[in-house]
């Protein structure tokens, strides 16, 4: 009989998932076995801690709601996610660089004509954005579909606020690409904001005293068939976290300068109201390919449902 | 600019941990990024798959309940639970084997008169249990306090009935022990069961095609004043399962032969009432030591209330 001792147990752990029938499935369980427990042999983790770390991942999936996702934001915070979409992306051949879709991809996104202001009425310093995605030779690429969404002047997402089901989506739109690829857009500048610490990654954070901030930006969501859905962000240059990002989500090539213009019109001709004003312009490669875009959170809860 | 690509990104997530106060705290995290990353890379985890175990945790926090407990259960079947037992009681020192405590200490445990019978009006085959504490040396230990607590003979705990919390507990009682270091009680034969199937750690043992069940036994704690708290288990010799305990529980030395008797009496002298009848004998040693005894589900989640 097998003695489940510290020294013969994990190999009868790894043995019980012989028999799974999906060999991909078999190999990260044993290998999932064998990863923990090498930490708690390594860590001779104590009974206390192992108490914390159940508690702790319980609140965590109990923070979980149709439009907030605990787990993920822990991911992101552990860097477990920027390393998932590394491994993922390690031959950019010329298409843009990736990050993390973030916690906050949940709504709806609408289909809005170009030059639309999705701020709607909110506060804040005046954006035009203008982009256009082609394929890594540089060809337009038209009737691409490319959600957006970013935080308001004060760091937060709409779906943050609590009658956000009601009130429905701000900050957060979808837009068809051109003949020519191209898109555009008024909304406000995004500012830094720290990720949500109201819940058990909060705590985390507090406790290893480590900066919750995430550099200002805006997220795009690139998705064209026969080509690689595009998960990524724009960041602005300048930011004063933008080398300390909690999720470490920052790469060079993502980092926008972000001009301030007095002009009476912004470039689509319409006035721009306000002066000044500020332009984002950057530019998408995408490259060809398959793969899932992913799904709004709220979507996937109404799936689920 | 630190660029969070593949190759730099674990180590600047484990610097990111470098201000924590709590050294400790410090080492299990920075450890803990190390052995996920080491994962990740390892297995080359995808998109989909990460979905999966963010859906996977999600699911598993939200099963829980003041009076279950789903991550106990998951750190039990990937047997971290024994593993962290395992190495928290290295040296026994003559002491009785410790087991896993399982996600059934759930409930207030009443202290009971010595031959209580603690299965209530349950039915099933009667069994006396008599048992004694006493130290590494055999000198019987006075006043312990013993909680036990077993399945019924369909193989379910009280806490699993939904009435639970209206109807209190049954197969649960706390004994203490006499001068003579004794305790005993009436019950009645608990058998083979299978860990809660219908939460995420059932589709997990589902799809890896591993038997669910868990040998016939019964909980024992003992806590007494200046000794390491026993979390044990006594399991029955001949279970068909013993060999392929779903959480790796089983330790030769905590199998006890269960005598079948046809006596009139049992050993307090009391009348058998039905025949056949099991007697269960088993003693317990503890070590000299620190440490607090786990406790009980509800009692932590009116404390958190």
């Amino acid at each position: 009989m097998i003695e489940f001792s510290e020294t013969e147990l994990t190999a009868a752990v790894v043995d019980s998932f012989k028999d799974t029938p999906n060999p991909r499935a078999k190999f990260l369980l044993q290998e999932l076995v064998k990863s923990l427990h090498h930490y708690v042999l390594k860590t001779e983790l104590t009974f206390e801690e192992w108490e914390l770390a159940i508690d702790f991942l319980t609140r965590t999936g109990q923070k979980c709601t149709p439009i907030r996702q605990e787990f993920i934001l822990l991911s992101d915070v552990l860097g477990v996610s920027m390393l998932v979409d590394a491994v993922n992306h390690r031959d950019r051949g010329g298409a843009t660089q990736t990050t993390v879709l973030g916690p906050f991809y949940v709504g709806e996104h609408k289909v809005m004509p170009h030059g639309t202001d999705i701020s709607a009425a909110l506060p804040g310093e005046r954006l035009f954005v203008q982009s256009r995605v082609t394929d890594v030779q540089g060809k337009p690429l038209a009737g691409v579909a490319v959600d957006v969404w970013h935080a308001d002047d004060s760091g937060h997402y709409d779906s943050q606020r609590a009658n956000y089901l009601d009130e429905g989506a701000s900050s957060r739109a979808r837009f068809m690409t051109d003949a020519d690829g191209r898109f555009f857009f008024r909304t406000i500048l995004p500012f830094s904001y720290p990720v949500p610490t109201d819940g058990p990654v909060g705590e985390l954070i507090g406790a290893t005293r480590r900066p919750a901030m995430r550099p200002a930006h805006i997220h795009f969501l690139a998705v064209a068939p026969g080509y690689e859905p595009l998960v990524t962000h724009v960041f602005m240059a300048g930011d004063p976290n933008i080398e300390c990002d909690v999720v470490f989500g920052v790469k060079h090539e993502l980092i926008a300068k972000i001009e301030k213009r007095t002009d009476a019109a912004m470039p689509d001709g319409k006035p721009a109201g306000s002066s000044p004003w500020h332009l984002m312009t950057y530019e998408f490669r995408i490259k060809p390919g398959g793969g899932t875009a992913p799904k709004p959170l709220a979507a996937k809860a109404t799936e689920a449902a």
